[in-house]
């Protein structure tokens, strides 16, 4: 039976137009079924104009539609009808194997936990972007939480490498604790407890603090971090990778001489470009949630999108979810252990 | 009477070689006198090298020299005869106007402290790094303060404005609090309330939140954040530069039609590395010290180290810090007002 993926479809700033596309590209390169959720009209009206049969397709007609605006809890309340809520719902009822969307981070979140559920022991969920770099670097959380406890830097330590480890087939994903520096007394008190526990976790490879200008430099594979930090991290080199993008382009522009160095670096530089490409990479999952769920970047094209399905479909087929919930029962088994072993030594001391 | 700069010759990576002749080369571009403080066999040994004249230096020789790796608190106590601690007394006595050092950021902000003080008024110094784009973007803290309140923050953000104001000749700098997301009610509750208080801060030009993706798009000229965040978010653009810098250069080394290439881009890739290149800023100010103290990067060359002395002649010349004083009276006055106006508010309230 092949996998089902759900999508809303009408997300982001190129929906339906760019997400419909990148479903019906997905629906050519990959074995899976799909459920399209969003407006019917305008899905058949994309389609008709690629040309593309949808009797393959089930297709969920919604017509309200979260906006980038509009507040998380809409999802819940005002909301409810809308493509993003339908969607989780239909995860939610085992209709679909995963869903991907590329709306509102927010409503995608609070939807995600109230409707989709959390994974039994996990503390917070987080949202898990990739840095495009060679091989990708999972920046764990980048926004959901912005405030957080060293518990769930632990949790998140062992989620990310775990969603590594099985859709990139790291063997040992290397875990660093982002911080203002590396020595293990660095950061906030927050960074000072979390690097202890850091160290002391089993189920990781802790290679300690990771300060921002390492994350580039094939140091580590997952980065834990707070969601405040992680989100800002995360747009910094979006936005230098941008401006760098930027001056490359404007390099080439220079003159009949920039023209010519253009035609004989072609090659290089679409190469560099996909690399380097966001789009490429396609979504980040929210890990944490019960069934896969991928926010895909607001602005993604049709390949984005259809490379965050792709995603969708390695979180499912490799059962990443399996693992991340054995590796939460391992933390309930140790915290318990460590109550007992602290309850015994005050008991001990009582006598 | 031209401006004596006090320079700590003995620290960072490439010190006292690139020291050394970095204060050769800006006595020779600046009018402006020196204190060289560091080992004199060395230092002589180097401008011989150069075959440099000496003699209109002062030379003030000193044995011990603070490493990368050691305690900040040694420049009070264990190493209170190193360069670094010798140079900061110096500057704190009144025989030189500024003080340039690459040495360890720690200890030079903890001398910097205690030895050289406070501008009256101010609760937190901090390091106010610039992102090398054009024109340069200050963030403050860049890493003195991992935790910081939002009166900290007020503070940092009019001294940022003060400086970006005096040294780059900009009317009205554009402040921004560097946050996950433009939104008023977006980040910690530090965020949230500081917010209010920079809009209503009367002598900056407050622009709104910032977020990471911000920063290289000429959105604002003053960054102000705690020091963690600040210190991570201007790593990681570093960072992120060099790895394209480095993609850069892979991309003309392919072959023979990359070395053609090569050739025919020479003048605009020269141009955009002296755009972007943070040896061209030289350094960033401790903002709130009584006196200029530069810390130039600890990887300076000696075109780096001239241009952080270039930095500090400006620094001394307009007068920045007297203005920065006005401020921090400006902001007690406020503060006043503020405690008069609550203290009459509750008055009446039990009237």
């Amino acid at each position: 039976m092949s996998i089902k993926i759900i999508v809303d479809v009408m997300g982001g700033d190129n929906a339906p137009g760019e997400t419909v596309r990148g479903v019906l590209a997905a629906a050519k390169e990959y074995d899976a079924q799909f459920i399209i959720v969003g407006d019917e009209a305008q899905i058949r009206a994309i389609a008709a104009e690629e040309n593309a049969d949808l009797s393959a397709f089930r297709i969920v007609h919604t017509q309200e539609v979260i906006t980038m605006e509009d507040n998380p809890a809409c999802v819940m309340r005002a909301k409810k009808e809308s493509s993003m809520a339908v969607a989780l719902r239909l995860l939610a009822d085992g209709e679909g194997d995963a869903l991907v969307s590329t709306g509102n981070t927010g409503a995608l979140f609070t939807g995600a936990m109230l409707i989709v559920k959390k994974i039994r022991g996990l503390q917070r969920a987080g949202i898990a972007a990739m840095v495009p770099v060679n091989p990708p670097v999972l920046v764990l959380d980048s926004g959901a939480n912005v405030e957080v406890t060293e518990e769930n830097l632990e949790q998140f330590a062992q989620m990310g490498s775990v969603y590594m480890k099985k859709l990139y087939g790291m063997e040992s994903p290397r875990v660093g604790l982002l911080n203002n520096g590396t020595e293990d007394c660095k950061g906030t008190p927050l960074q000072v407890s979390a690097y202890q526990r850091l160290a002391a976790c089993p189920d990781i490879n802790f290679v300690g603090n990771i300060e921002g200008s390492m994350i580039s430099k094939n140091c580590c594979d997952v980065v834990v971090t707070d969601g405040f930090t992680g989100n800002i991290t995360i747009k910094t080199i979006e936005g230098t990778s941008k401006f760098f993008f930027k001056e490359i382009k404007s390099m080439f522009k220079s003159g009949i001489g920039g023209a010519i160095a253009y035609l004989l670096l072609k090659k290089s530089i679409s190469d560099m470009k996909k690399r380097l490409d966001p789009n490429e990479i396609g979504g980040a999952p929210i890990l944490g949630v019960s069934k896969p769920v991928i926010k895909a970047h607001g602005s993604s094209n049709a390949k984005a999108f259809k490379n965050a399905i792709r995603q969708a479909i390695a979180y499912v087929s490799t059962d990443a979810i399996g693992e991340i919930a054995d590796a939460m029962q391992a933390f309930a088994d140790r915290k318990k252990a460590e109550k007992q072993a602290a309850a015994a030594e005050s008991a001990e001391q009582q006598q």
